[in-house]
């Protein structure tokens, strides 16, 4: 075989993922020579004080950005991919937010365009999602998509923690920053999850069609609950197709029966499901995105981008956001044990057309506790009958509810 | 963008999975053309009465292998790919027998080639050790690559079946053969393992150096054990590296313990775990090789080499495979009970080294039986002991041995 030139690689970004990166593509440049045929040399290092984007980009073949946030990554990632340099990104906000632009400079500059590491770590969703199922219809990509928040959930599981010892205790151990609202509010699994959509779909969803709630509200009463059943609570990503045309993207904590693939997953993972009706349902697990775990999906992504040819990620699809989906919903109520509460709420659900599957009553006197599982039902329709629960008199803090999925047969 | 040539793909084999794919890849035509830029067009079909593999192989760019088999398949592979058609193949004993002679001609011809579908069903297991981890040294591959085997073993342990019962309804439902030789044995799992060691370690890995067990001798005992101990019976194929430029790839059933990540996995479900220091550890899993989950896989791989590239097949490394490797075990004896059993089978095991972790007697006089479950120990002496145990006068029955993965605490 004959000897082919080096390829030529400018690094944007001298934080944990751009210095793990270095050093990864440094230390295994011999086995990237050897699988791809090219040997990687590196043009530059961009950080916030030293290099110089423009030189970089007139001497790299192929740019990767590990700046993160939109100013100036946005700006770089577009320059680079008109000029025709492929671009490997792990920037999940850039493409949740300005995925089709980015598409479109990649068209426009003949480049390739590859992010695995903006989604689940380790994990290569991405490419199994676009690669390996790209001409199957997929059904549903649904799953736990951030470590942060699992890894909180688990310790309040295992521990009886509360939420913000949980917490802090994932700060602690480099699992949270130290500004954690993206991860606990839902934010970065709702963008990670309109990446999916977008490639398991074909539909241009953008980051405000995907409504998300986070798991700051989560209290030590609704693990004991899981526990006492064998439930296990997750913050859940679902993209789904929802009949005629429709899908529905969202992010929200939820309980899981015993059995179900993602229980089992625990502390910082990831893991992903996805379901097709020619393969049934594929699980993917693994770490979720520290800093090794993402340089290494970018180095893979890196040596595809120099064995050449990639997918398109086109956005035609005519599918439409859902309005409204069917869950099921666990109802955690703090009320004063006097005659006639349970006869009110019962008959403001049933007004709302939501049926009840169980109610228990816990303590007595100013300590009663209603804990009510509902059938599957509207969303608008048990919010409403939430929103009116919630006027109620007797009740003693506001109505917590989460959602359930159950065993398909129950 | 202009408008592409179509490209032509021919199929040779009109069996479960060529009829499945022919037919997969007419309905998501328009699917593959979105992704990959070109529309596939079917040049032709060769079955074993009808077709002319030269004319199909003069008037395609991409051929599917769906034969199976060596013979014609080898000699059809090997000239596509040296006359620069690309070719994407299900079939792992070709693979696993002649994968050097087919890369070389692969590369010979200027032709990529593609075989997802050979290993593990739907879940795209090829495509992540080769591609998304092409440049990351990988420690350990291993998992449940047969979904028979997985099958029959569920059935035995859920139902209390005897191996020849769970064969039987296997076969009835259509996930075992009529003749199931190649999967109860374990040839088809070293198959899959070769070439998984293949790729994951860029060594030639030959199937003569894997050597395997199968289900066959497993008995209603060995599972009710399991169930009492919370263990799970899998058939498992590892692939690893032992410590000083050395392989090991084997397939074995083995117990283990609760909280496994492949415990779960049941019925004719397929799992792989992928470990690798970059990465911790990657889990997969997925229903096996039915008809329509290979074609799913096939057209994955057939859409990936329309887009073009394809990462290097290399096996240059020097690794060796080992001699000897450590496992635990579990040991199943049945004894005349009477004095001096337990000590002289203690002795034979002393003698070679062998440490007892737990011994449970159960019954008595002609019925008692010995269970005993050995620290982790070099195979070579357990065997060398269990020699010497099966001549002991006093054995009612040959003795059997399980392997046993146990927490790594323990």
């Amino acid at each position: 075989m004959k000897e082919q030139p080096p390829v030529y690689v400018g690094i944007l970004g001298k934080g944990t993922v751009g210095s793990a990166f270095q050093q990864l593509l440094t230390a295994r440049a011999d086995m990237v020579e050897e699988v791809s045929g090219r040997r990687p040399k590196v043009t530059g290092v961009l950080s916030s004080t030293k290099g110089d984007f423009d030189e970089i980009l007139a001497a790299s073949d192929v740019i990767v950005e590990l700046i993160g946030g939109l100013d100036p990554a946005r700006d770089y990632v577009t320059r680079a991919l008109r000029e025709g340099r492929h671009v490997v990104t792990a920037n999940k906000q850039l493409i949740a937010q300005h995925g089709e632009e980015l598409v479109a400079a990649a068209r426009e500059g003949g480049a390739q365009f590859r992010f695995e590491a903006a989604v689940a770590g380790a994990i290569p969703v991405i490419r199994v999602v676009q690669e390996s199922l790209g001409a199957i219809p997929i059904e549903k990509v649904f799953g736990i998509v951030n470590g942060t928040t699992n890894y909180i959930l688990t310790a309040m599981a295992r521990a009886g923690l509360s939420y913000d010892d949980a917490l802090k205790q994932a700060q602690n151990l480099g699992y949270a920053e130290a500004d954690p609202t993206e991860d606990v509010g839902g934010a970065d699994a709702a963008a990670k999850m309109a990446i999916l959509a977008r490639l398991a779909f074909g539909a241009p969803v953008r980051l405000e069609d995907v409504p998300y709630e986070g798991i700051e509200q989560i209290k030590p009463d609704d693990l004991a609950y899981a526990k006492e059943l064998g439930l296990s609570l997750k913050l859940l990503g679902v993209a789904e197709r929802v009949g005629d045309g429709e899908i529905s993207v969202r992010v929200f904590p939820c309980f899981l029966y015993p059995g179900h693939p993602l229980a089992p997953i625990e502390g910082p993972f990831n893991a992903v499901m996805v379901e097709a009706p020619a393969i049934t349902e594929i699980t993917m697990s693994g770490p979720g995105a520290g800093g090794v775990e993402t340089a290494s999906a970018v180095l893979g992504d890196v040596v595809s981008v120099i064995a050449g040819g990639s997918p398109l990620f086109e956005e035609n699809s005519k599918l439409r956001i859902a309005k409204d989906v069917e869950m099921a919903f666990y109802l955690h109520l703090e009320v004063a044990d006097q005659p006639g509460v349970l006869a009110r709420i019962a008959e403001i659900l049933g007004d709302h057309e939501v049926s009840v599957r169980s109610v228990v009553q816990r303590g007595r006197g100013e300590d009663a506790t209603l804990i009510m599982v509902m059938h599957p039902v509207s969303e608008k329709r048990f919010d409403a009958a939430l929103k009116k629960i919630a006027k109620l008199r007797f009740l003693r803090s506001p109505p917590r509810s989460i959602r359930v999925i159950e065993e398909e047969f129950t």
